[in-house]
């Protein structure tokens, strides 16, 4: 007679094996992910242990709640209003709904959210808030939970991602300010405990040296959130470097504006004093004052294509085992505004 | 024994109630939302049947979830995501999340949004789309479904409601021309479909009469939706009564970016040739070319109090039978920006 008092977690063990690994080999519908090999070692085990599975914790495992969490710093950004709709029109598609959380960028709050949405059986998670050391997605991750990253990648999670490809548009940012005549260029980077913040600043620092352009002292600031209010703060520390600034390339278009702002509020002009180069093409920065030059990805897009890679997963359709896990890379774009124009002499 | 075969509908039938207020006697979890006689006649109905309440519908249907369905035209739309913030915070107070839907304007979505939140088992719901005429929103009240109507409401529906003082914000607007020297004045009205357009155009015909100025034929024009491309279509048509027309006022602010677009791709100015005044006061209105000036309301504040009217409405607080329905109206204000001068000599 089965033990009832053998888990799965006995199983795994006794197989050597994560139990994620363990319930997917046990599990008909989900058998074909694991390795022939692995799952002979793991129905192996249940025999030898007398393992019989809960149907009542199955039940619940494998009943489906069509709901995804969907995890995004502020909704009040505008980078994420058409991604968030481009995630839901694609998940919609197959019958699946959204739970939008916001985060405001805070490791607590994500925490909560994400525990929330667990508590309501989402199938999966759609997240836009990664950090790049998160262990918040390093337990999910550990869990074997359904997750695609957006935007922003997470170091050592596994989990498949879309992104820009954020350090070619940090590179189209510079070279069209060097094309434009400037080389005291600054960088108003994003965090750099975020993908994005990171990579476009690497993304500036690659492109500033193949265009053999040296970076100054004390034009490289990093902001500690991706905000209009941090843009202004740094934009107006930046300016004091002039004349030796000519241009800024901000890490986001938030920065950019806030950037803007500074220049205006100190009488000086953009673009006639200082150019300023945006990254993201959120919606309306063809309508300020001076309409933003910016690097843009079509943020819809991601958000459908994440969806998809999400679907895949909860169908299991994983690729193969020790296959990298997709990463998708969307091409960004120099859209040419009014806020870049050659140095002052 | 009583008969399993008589439903909460018959008992409702024989004492001459709606079943949702049958249900309410019924459930002493809501049993003093009803008054003593209604409560009493329903008893004896369902003595007198031998109604058995079904154990497990009862479960399934006072079951929490937790979860509000959020109904908005488009999250793209920068009006709505201060709002849904405001929203989320509020609920997520009382340990409410919400799952959010567009529905890009249309029934046939509205109705499908609205159907797979129901299957979702969310407790309420806060809807942004309603059309005055709304059959969706008639059954849900006929079903006694917990709903808040934000931004718009819904004639004869009996729900509680949180809008803008749309009346008075229209004049505002009309006044303001006024005071700047305006006569000839065009209303750029929303659809009269939705109870934003056709109140808005309502307090501008008002606040004209009232000022004393006549409103010229042909300067009153009404969009199909509130967008910028319907904006841009109709200011195009509105400028050809120049130069018996000087300013327009705009039932909101898309319209009022459209018809500034028309302005600009015509070769005229704005306001140095014609004047705009917009509505709603969305982000970034302040960093346009011209700044827009327009009315503002308390968006994230209108998003906390359709919150609170829905949990109080799913903690059973309801006021007492026969009152109104709460219908909360938030005060406009006029934002004086760079859009509105004088009318050309």
């Amino acid at each position: 007679m089965p033990d009832p008092a053998v888990t799965l977690r006995d199983v795994a063990r006794r197989a050597g094996v994560h139990p994620a690994t363990a319930s997917r080999a046990l599990n008909p519908e989900t058998r074909q992910l694991v390795s022939d090999a692995t799952a002979r070692r793991i129905t192996d085990a249940a025999a030898a242990l007398g393992y019989r599975p809960n149907a009542v914790a199955r039940s619940l495992r494998t009943r489906r709640s069509h709901t995804v969490g969907v995890l995004i710093p502020d909704l009040n950004n505008p980078l994420f209003p058409p991604m968030v709709r481009g995630l839901e029109d694609r998940l919609a598609a197959d019958g699946y709904v959204a739970l939008i959380g916001n985060t405001d960028g805070r490791a607590d709050r994500e925490r909560q959210v994400f525990e929330q949405m667990r508590a309501r059986h989402v199938d999966g998670f759609a997240v836009a808030t990664a950090q790049r050391r998160s262990p918040l997605l390093a337990e999910a991750a550990a869990e074997g939970l359904d997750v695609v990253l957006m935007n922003r990648v997470a170091d050592g999670t596994g989990f498949p991602s879309v992104c820009a490809d954020n350090e070619l548009g940090a590179r189209l940012a510079v070279d069209h300010l060097i094309a434009a005549g400037h080389r005291a260029i600054a960088h108003l980077g994003g965090p750099q405990g975020l993908s994005t913040g990171q990579i476009r600043y690497q993304g500036f620092e690659a492109a500033m040296a193949a265009a053999g352009v040296a970076v100054r002292p004390g034009l490289v600031m990093f902001a500690e959130a991706f905000t209009i209010a941090e843009g202004h703060r740094l934009g107006a520390r930046l300016l004091a470097a002039r004349p030796a600034l000519t241009a800024v390339a901000a890490a986001n278009d938030m920065l950019a504006v806030g950037c803007c702002e500074a220049i205006e509020e100190a009488g000086l002009s953009c673009p006639g004093d200082v150019s300023v180069i945006g990254f993201n093409d959120m919606p309306f920065m063809d309508r300020l004052r001076p309409p933003l030059t910016t690097v843009a990805f079509p943020h819809y897009r991601l958000g459908t294509e994440a969806a998809a890679l999400l679907l895949d997963r909860l169908a299991g359709r994983r690729g193969l085992q020790g296959d990298p896990p997709p990463a998708v890379r969307l091409e960004p774009a120099l859209v040419i505004r009014g806020s870049v124009a050659p140095p002052p002499r």
